[in-house]
């Protein structure tokens, strides 16, 4: 099984006329076989009439049906998770082990989205029986439930090549809802796309769905995603990835006649608080959890903690020394393309200019070697780092410099976060306060001041999806409780939606009542009977009983 | 009791700096007394700052809190319906008794929505216990749900001065969600808005509650409106009322640096399919029960029957003679406003003129007087119509020039509906696909018909939020299962929403999950114990049982 490079539109292959690019193993620093070749502007509208032909069949399978079919994909990617991971590691330079490890983590999506499809609970199934003699007017019988949107746009993500890719979150949860799907697949690792795409097609076509459920579109630009994002006949987009990318596609779809919701995660600072209780009793835990959460994927998770709040204590500047000696007995690492790579060094260049920023550890180094901008840091290293490999950064400034400087505030995608000095619990505050909405925000507590923690606590749940008390924010479990959102610039939808979790099947649904319909027009899940056994609010009672 | 004239920024007043207007009877065609000061810029802004300040106290406070206020509210409105109805039916020449009527709607929504605030139904809160001994990392804790999104900023309806209003659905499902409310009055009813308003200043007052819980600012133009939707403090919009009005308002909101969210829901045409069984079966019923659903509140219902579609039989000609008699015979009815009048007769004019277009019945009228045009329609009424009445005109036209002419899909604000003559079931669905997406749909049906309905049933699915068989679309019942949204253009958020039932307040709401978090530290829905008993998904399974 080998990628083979042309956009899979339905169950045909996408025009040979596009634009031709290349996968690139970041790690070697060169291009690898085989050439792909970026669908056509046609391609994109075939994919988008396909899905909507295939759009009625798909709504009216039963939530046991969609789970059959998402297993099959699932059953299909375990297969196949050998090749699969040795295609991903070499073109995202991700390792092997954390390659399959995601690949367990798309599998485990696939079926539990799937079972949330069967159980339908997600559908919010509601009957209020009819009342003949209400007075002053009888009252109707009323169902309601959700109904699938329609074909739906998912754009891959860089940074997870299964989870949030061809195959991944999105995907899953929009095919689980009923809606067929349409990928864009990320430039970044086409090859893995083209496998996993593959993968999906053959499930489509042993289930005898129609050939519009997947249709899956390779462009090195952008052109091919705003066409899909514009076109009449897509009635929803999810995307994983930057703020500048999130955006531009979210407000293409407010602009269209007919707006579409755009569900983008666009990453996020994930601050940390660390409260002087929490080093008294675990400075050493703390500093090691936090480093390896901040090196994890080379700092390229959406969950990575960019911003370390601390009071200004000799327990923290010791906890920072500790840190610092940890990052720089870190090894650079591959990032996962030259272009990112680029971005990461950029971004270091320019907040290294920031009056009152310094390099963590600057000092440090500079007792040994003299040596304290980046470029020197960078330099510290044993090694000369290769092409598209990094070293951790990290900068520090006070308070009052962050509050005053609105880019301190901002992700840098890659191995750097800042550290922030606050002369006190006041200006930790001040700082939460000025933190942007973000995927998670993250207390560190002593057991006293747990007890006691005053306002903050309220101040970072106005900041953020997850709140994660004496741990780190890398790590997103899927479960029916995750929520992987968050207010604005984190997600585009203000945190009211999350991308991971049973609850993101939601995202891709709307409401229909039925008033006084008759049984053999209701969907299933509304029948009296509940052929489907569905959980159902009947007249203000949950129940999965019949009628 | 009387209207004061003075926007009600928390407890004080707005500026009395602000421009002049008056009150209108449009019956009588003449501005009646106070006269309303419109809110200054610094009026909105103080509003947002004092409803930011009143948010955290607003959220901590439990559902059954929320819900005792929002019963008081419903105890005032009660108590005071004789004054309210009384200048509500001078602002809009709504009759008094369906002004009544709709406070009592009014009245029981705040009661439901308090009622669905504190069962908790709503936050859809989950627990998923930690697994410590998970491989290969231990599973932590969490636990998530629903939070209120922050101020939120509602507009008034012209033609329901209270259920869509003031205290209406919106506002009653933003302060059942934990939210403050700002309302920007809707100047067609300024004095019922500010008796409405006063009442619930009286109600936060008397709860102990902060002033910022609640605003409501006057404005006879579009400043306020626009300045509130676009100030930063301002975090969702609930909107009742044209397509214009409310894709501006979509448009701003999407714009700002950080997008919000706006539920508008924007009127539509609500298609009536009528099948030649259902005339066989009942002709005489349909055509009584059309006409009286076209006529309530004189056509100027978001519900409004306003495209009735038929195959070209002889009993459908009949079915349409009966009717048009009816019409003839309908007297002309105040409308709302003189604007709304206006907007209406120049519609009647532009329709008119479409070829293709015919206005109905005037074949009959023409048979007795020789006038065809809508004019003369108008002047074949017995009296000479006032300002602001309108008599109903109906037009007719052939399938193919709906299909081919696109503004003739689009909703007329008042009483007028167009018939669309087709020639078989295919031309029917035909219509039916070209159909915009609409709050409600109609199928009439006969016995046979409804056992073997074909493919409408699942085309009409894909265009209305509420599917109506054998019934009308006025009269939207207040409930769990009702949904009162559906696609674009009838809604901003394409029907994943409803501004009606109790899921309206899933609009105002966001997730949070809580990681690891302690009991004390979490809020009272998610601790282990459930001292607010409310509905909770514990590892898979709904309970209201403590951990």
């Amino acid at each position: 099984m080998k990628p083979e490079g042309a956009s899979l539109v339905g169950f045909g292959s996408g025009s040979p006329d596009g634009a031709i690019f290349r996968a690139f193993d970041p790690a070697l620093n060169t291009s690898i076989e085989p050439v792909f070749i970026s669908a056509t502007l046609a391609d994109a509208d075939r994919a988008a009439q396909l899905a909507t032909a295939a759009a009625p069949m798909w709504a009216a399978l039963s939530g046991a049906e969609r789970n059959l079919f998402l297993r099959l994909i699932a059953d299909k990617l375990a297969q196949h998770a050998a090749v699969l991971a040795a295609r991903a590691t070499q073109e995202t330079a991700i390792p092997l082990a954390r390659c399959e490890g995601e690949i367990g983590r798309t599998v485990g999506q696939l079926r539990l989205y799937g079972d949330a499809a069967e159980s339908g609970d997600w559908l919010d199934a509601r009957i209020e029986t009819a009342i003949p003699d209400r007075k002053p007017i009888p009252k109707p019988d009323h169902r309601s439930m959700m109904r699938p949107l329609g074909p739906v746009v998912v754009f891959g993500a860089s940074n997870f090549p299964f989870a949030y890719s061809v195959a991944g979150g999105d995907t899953a949860s929009a095919l689980a809802a009923g809606c067929p799907v349409i990928v864009k697949a990320h430039p970044a690792h086409p090859g893995t796309s083209d496998l996993v795409g593959r993968l999906i097609v053959e499930a489509v076509k042993e289930c005898g769905l129609p050939e519009g459920t997947f249709s899956l579109l390779f462009d090195a630009g952008i052109e091919i995603g705003q066409a899909l994002v514009k076109h009449p006949l897509v009635k929803a987009v999810g995307f994983t990835g930057s703020l500048r990318g999130g955006r531009a596609l979210a407000d293409a779809a407010a602009a269209r006649p007919e707006p579409i919701p755009v569900y983008a995660e666009m990453g996020s600072v994930n601050p940390v608080f660390i409260l002087p209780g929490a080093l008294a009793e675990r400075s050493a835990a703390l500093a090691g959890g936090l480093h390896a959460s901040a090196m994890l994927g080379v700092g390229q998770f959406c969950t990575n903690p960019g911003l370390i709040v601390l009071q200004r204590t000799g327990a923290a500047a010791e906890f920072i020394r500790a840190l610092t000696a940890k990052l720089a007995a870190t090894a650079e690492a591959t990032m996962l393309t030259p272009g990112i790579t680029a971005s990461f060094r950029k971004a270091l260049d320019i907040r290294s200019r920031i009056p009152g920023v310094r390099t963590v550890g600057a000092a440090l180094r500079r007792d040994e070697s003299g040596h304290s901008s980046v470029a020197k840091a960078m330099a510290d290293k044993k090694a000369p780092p290769t092409a598209n490999c990094s070293a951790p950064v990290w900068f520090e400034t006070d308070a009052v410099t962050f509050v005053r400087n609105h880019t301190l505030g901002e992700e840098i995608f890659g191995p750097s976060s800042l550290v922030v000095w606050c002369k006190d619990a006041a200006e930790m505050r001040e700082v939460a306060r000025h933190v942007e909405g973000s995927l998670t925000a993250t207390l560190h507590a002593g057991k006293s001041e747990e007890a006691q923690p005053g306002d903050l606590v309220a101040i970072l749940a106005a900041k953020a999806g997850r709140l994660v008390l004496n741990g780190f924010p890398t790590g997103v479990d899927v479960g029916h409780a995750m929520v992987h959102g968050g207010p604005y610039p984190a997600t585009s939808d203000g945190g009211r939606s999350t991308s991971v979790g049973t609850r993101a099947l939601t995202r891709w649904g709307r409401l229909i009542c039925y008033q006084n319909f008759s049984e053999n027009l209701l969907p299933p899940e509304l029948q009296s009977a509940n052929p489907r056994g569905v959980r159902r609010l009947v007249n203000g009672e949950w129940t999965i009983a019949a009628l």
